[in-house]
């Protein structure tokens, strides 16, 4: 049995907010085409997330968000007019959590745990969505990578997560559903948690979660909590 | 009409060497699967150069590029022998040029203009391959990143060429197929082409290439050469 760790920090979509959720969505406007835009949206969303971070060339999160959903519909041959793209990122600032995570983080918290979230995203999107969820008083710390204007994995980002907890890393806990963000916290220092809510294979980083479950069910078990 | 180059500096994999080219080997091991297992393993191996230089977590591209290929894999449910992974990688080592590659560069030597080739590659690796192509007495400058133990888009890995050429970015010309890295080598401050091979949209990074065409046919008009 671990001990308690001085914090929880989770990243937030895809680990707390279900970003699959928007293939419905694309597949109302573009028919038979949603779950391959649907992908293609979070792939590139993410790619370009590092390579402007890699390049210096940061930009705020939700000006990556638009530019990878055009991106994509160009990729799959359809139009994106003015009013499906905001609809579409309206979308964005409400997406719903995963079944399990308010019971989940209730839970933690209710046993003392601080919990934090750790985003990508800008804090105005962030905030504006952990609200649409009912889930904001949850967290002690809403941080935003755009304060270091860097994305994740860059450790500067992590640092935002020990800075805030004023912990050291191997004392907390970091959740998140992305196998690269696992990587780049284990390697940061940070005892890990992959919730591997789709059954993917283990990233061939050289590096492994310290532990792993399929919802945030499993974490208070592995957290000590 | 531009100014004649410094100096063209190429991209390899894809650019020169045509990577998709093992799909017909992971078609004959895993039937059905080539071209996804294909895709994948390129994507997974451009991430990990990405997620790996961002964390500071440098690896020599081969051991990359077998890391990329057991990911690959296991997410599409194949076994990977290891005689199977070894003629992929053996491939790795040898693949083929696009077609018009050896003229192209043949014709752009013959007027005077330095070439050089950047990649991700290990020295060792890129030797190899350009060895088996026939195409390294082209070049001037053989340029691997393992020198600066980042990958692209890195902006030390792009200094290399400058630094090769003892000429400044904006007096080169940078040529790659990815767009990933045309979009790094603008911001570098090369002049770009990209070699659109595969009609892909461009890629909305806030920075356009100087040129685009579908293949190096192309390039000669575009450097003024």
């Amino acid at each position: 049995m671990s001990a308690t760790p001085a914090g929880i920090i989770f990243d937030a979509y895809g680990t707390l907010f279900d970003v699959d959720s928007v293939t419905e969505r694309l597949e109302g406007f573009f028919p038979g085409k949603g779950t391959a835009l649907s992908q293609r949206w979070r792939q590139k969303q993410i790619d370009y997330a590092l390579l402007r971070t890699l390049s210096q060339r940061y930009a705020d999160f939700w000006d990556v968000t638009g530019d990878s959903l055009e991106y994509a519909c160009e990729f799959e041959g359809v139009a994106l007019t003015p009013q499906a793209r905001q609809t579409l990122l309206d979308d964005y600032e409400r997406l719903p959590t995963h079944r399990e995570v308010p019971a989940a983080l209730a839970a933690l918290r209710d046993k003392g745990v601080g919990l934090a979230v750790l985003s990508n995203a800008n804090s105005h999107m962030l905030k504006k969505a952990l609200a649409a969820a009912g889930i904001e008083a949850h967290f002690a710390h809403v941080l935003s990578v755009e304060t270091v204007r860097k994305f994740k994995t860059a450790p500067e980002t992590y640092e935002l997560g020990t800075q805030a907890f004023g912990a050291a890393a191997r004392d907390l806990v970091f959740v998140s559903s992305n196998g690269w963000d696992v990587a780049g916290a284990t390697w940061f220092g940070f005892r890990t948690f992959w919730v591997n809510r789709k059954g993917a294979p283990r990233e061939r980083l050289g590096v492994a979660p310290s532990g792993e479950g399929r919802s945030l069910d499993d974490l208070a078990a592995f957290a000590g909590a």
